[in-house]
């Protein structure tokens, strides 16, 4: 077995004590995804896998200056509750791990921590996280961020349905990029495409603001909003590499500080 | 003196007993607003006074169908603990108080409740509690608004620094609208107004996705984005006005639910 | 419009923060209240009326020397929660709420702080206060009073049914007195006004100690202990004299300290 | 050795379980107490002393209709925090073990509860956990005492300083009575006796109310207050006594519910 | 009455303060029991009383150089819930007594705390404290033992059913040693006996690691694991005198470091 | 691409949500580990590798029976605080964790989970689990195992350092089998090895019952307790082969309940 090249390790945990030591200047990225339905199929650790696949990327191209820590594969999903293999944390305990992971490394001398959500239903808490540090560690340099909300561009290009969303056409087309084999092709089906198909609270929900909660069995029998089958893993690639080009500028930015 | 029309009361708490269990149908609208620093001319109940007026604007137009409930002059203001006068509860312990109100108004009968921020801090707890309803009162129609974000349209016409924000152009001219005599208008004075004049970190903060923060003491000595020199009391009308109309509509909506 | 005259503000939420620096030697007055039921005819928020008027009336006394912090409006009445109307917070999360507030004041530098209660039932919950702000805060002037219990004189001449209590005699002549628009005299009833009227745990209720708790239904159908029919604005007058006064004695000696 | 007389057992904790499922219908008594300074001469835990003793003296007058639960000797001292031996919970702390205990029971069919303290500073405590009982468990008779202020005549009678209280003249009679080997006579010492020698806020604190607190240190350096070298066994009997005929009469009471 | 050497009191409530002050040198031994069913002839008290004896033997063999504290008489037992008379802290709250009354004295001075279980379902929770006070008081030398491993000579040679434990022979031996007039020799009865008496579960849990539980009404309808009508008061004594050495000798290493 | 056997799925995060709905016989295996110190030559993850390791292994064996939720990687390491890198979850947020998991399932419908933990320090927490479970959902078959305990034979058999455990001889074995390019075998240095090398407290601590801690900086200051430099992939393996064979045995009986 050849020696691998210590320098090149991204992910934290595969770093000995000494050689953890020796990276407090680093960025350290946690990502954090969910367990929680997405439909008939695609895997209940989709917003997991894009949450460790954009860290990862971003880790990679700024070449040991950033880390990505162990992930939590758990995270806030209420709204999908009812379908199975859903394990929701409650805000307030997702938000107390994260906080504890970021205080235990900002008190050991690391400076910039950025958590990286593949779910949508984390970023209440984040943003929770955010002030509490605020209050407490005020010179930590603390950011966060959705997946979802990095590719505009490319988002904006995607052909989709009238209504669409979780687990729909933007979602899928990133998980045939980054896990094919974790897609179940076959049993990939539509969900809801219309306003006129959505029910009135439903529709009220897509005005924003005020914002209004809508458990997901509501909104369409399958839990998907949009059309899983009409795209392909090339879209998905683009919609990663806008979002990881993005966020690795950011982290540039973040590292500047 | 004049017996006073009982029907034609706003305020949930001016209700007796038996009068409110017959506004079981009504929408409920809680105004949460916050303690803290508004530079040197904007008072520290700013964002209390600016929730209420809005609260009670609604409730008026919707001619008794609608409530204001005692509202929460506190909120979560981190950001502005450096500044005299701010008193910031933590996010969690907002999120509880509010939680608390809705659940007791839901386990005794009331079906929407609308929560009306003037405090953009207040938004990720709410976003919180929001979640935790869905879990635990599926059937609750909970909605929740920041004031600011209400009126895009006059928003987008007011004129304003290059960097504008907190106590600035917007929310000075609303409480000149709302409360002249709450605001020591010889004191008013600019604040931050150029990206230029933000340190790194400040800056950094203005591009969204990601979120970071940034204590108001790095933003502003005087803890103000922009010029609240130049607006009138007429612009905050013309503000106040959008984000009344938006949220009645918003709130007749909620009422057909 | 003519220009106020600012060093007449007696609420803090009026002040600008530069003001409230200047006022850290003031003594800081929260009045807490509660939503609950008070019988047919006087308001759900009864009790935070009362809080707000003798704070204020205190800080007027004052001049200057004592400001009125926004009040809290829900209090820890679970012992009303079966009337419509009643918010009730637990008695932890109200003791957490007036201490975050007191804690936050206490280390951005102000020293005195007197809490005003208009209702009986969160008076457990401030000696709990109390106590915590002993062990965390000892140098901190920390007091609180219930209005009920500051006009022995008065109360002792306003003549009474046998039983008198909640929504009785004192509650409405105050109210009366404060805010008469806010009575539906034309729906006051007598509640339960002997003592052969109440059940066996009810009379057991009345002696103390020890001490042992009913809820409202068990004591009236209407939720009132005694006959708030016979009183005036005036004997209100009397007793509400009587507690601003004592209370602005023992402010004074609390400004001395 | 003679078989003991089981039905005459008072100690809850001396029943086996089949023993406990026949006496559901029996008044449990919770003894509690502190462990705490009590100046040179009576020993930490006074209180729990005092607590336990009026609880088995009721239980056996009661005969068999009412049993003594496992004592709790921690409570809530804050005020006694600076002297060597006090050990305080949180009254947060104490309010969960008191509540939790009761609601066990409660849950296990037993359904009249009477807690007995020997320590005035766990008073707010019981008040709070009174209150939340009454929005759980509507049903369960759940009534608290302090020991201290169960034999007004007696202390009438008292001779005291003019300053008396914590360790003064009728707690120390009260522990000579029950546990005379307890008590280091030889170094018992008078502590603070006039209200000249108390500071100004001490002074202020004899006024209630508003309530206001202060540690022990700042009443008396020995954490006394009044003359606990006048008293003896005999009037603390007295004392007992009036406490034991009182609270048993209560009892009666709540058995009759 | 003689005058009791005050320099032989082992009981740390015994002490007055100023003596408490000079002994922050020594050991304190905090015994812990619970209060839950022990079949039909043990006391529901069994465990405190038993983590009493030992606390105390221990105590007097060490001669002023350890006290014990007033004990916990509650323990977390949720495996024994629906048996009559148990009462059953969450671990949760048990963590967070124990905690806190160390975390007292450790902060007023004491170094070396022993805790002595008579319950085997607290050893989670104190394994729980244990490692709280490290990251929090790393240099206080805390320790913690259930009594029942104690002496696995003595326990080796006492005769036992094939499935032994909670209430069976050792238990039962011990306390006819401690406290025989506490025990209902006449309702002592048998309970499971036999590995094929088991359901499958049971049987299971049998076996560690791993770990599974089971509540104790579905092991055996008494709640008794083996016979405990097989054994002497004098078996009882040679089981806690190897427990007292063993536990004096370790005490001895503690009062050395 | 060929397509996957999706019936051989062990990952509970690749299923769909319509595949999980039909697994609900199957034994959940949750995998915890921890990020801590392991040394000069081990990784952080250490822990969390070797939980995955024998969960997944199982689940093959068990084909289909058992799946292996997303696991924990963070776990109670206040022992290792002090070394960089570690990040420590307090006990409390641990357990919180892993029973919010546990019970989303319960409810959910499963009925089997077992934890396996690659971390001993998350031991006591997992017991606490077990407990609180016991009380709230008694039907539930939820098991826990530490990693380490289970090759009682093989461990037996491998030869140590007089002093060995915590990134030792059977530590580094293991990981070297299951990832030996995670080892900087370079790097791999022999800690503490002799009783004799080790201070009182540590002496005292290998001693147990009772049980005292002891921070591993007061252990060794480079964190390892014995040589791990003496150690083989081919004794890794046969320490695994019996932690899985006898986890595997136990999981079929879990299956069988």
């Amino acid at each position: 077995m050849q020696t691998p090249d210590r320098t090149r390790i991204t992910r934290f945990g595969d770093l000995t004590s000494p050689e953890a030591a020796q990276r407090r200047g680093a960025l350290l990225i946690l990502p954090v995804g969910a367990l929680e339905q997405h439909g008939d199929g695609l895997p209940l650790s989709t917003d997991t896998l894009r949450a460790e696949y954009v860290a990862e990327a971003v880790a990679e191209r700024l070449a040991g200056r950033a880390h990505v820590l162990p992930g939590l594969p758990y995270g806030v999903s209420p709204h999908h509750a009812s379908f199975p293999g859903t394990v929701s944390l409650s805000a307030r305990l997702f938000i107390d791990v994260v906080s504890s992971i970021v205080r235990n490394l900002g008190e050991a001398g690391w400076e910039r921590i950025l958590v990286v959500s593949g779910h949508g239903g984390n970023g209440a808490s984040l943003g929770v996280v955010e002030q509490d540090l605020l209050a407490t560690h005020p010179d930590l340099h603390f950011a966060w961020t959705l997946v979802g909300t990095l590719a505009p561009e490319a988002s904006a290009k995607l052909p989709t349905a009238e209504v669409s969303g979780h687990s729909g056409e933007s979602e899928t087309a990133q998980v045939l990029a980054i896990a094919p084999s974790a897609v179940d092709r076959s049993s990939l089906t539509a969900g809801v495409r219309t306003l006129q198909e959505l029910n009135a609270k439903a529709r009220l929900s897509r005005i924003k603001p005020p914002s209004i909660s809508v458990r997901f069995e509501h909104y369409a029998d399958n839990g998907v909003l949009g059309d899983p089958t009409t795209v392909t893993a090339e879209q998905g690639e683009v919609i990663l590499e806008e979002i990881v080009t993005r966020l690795t500028e950011y982290a540039e930015a973040m590292l500047s500080l």
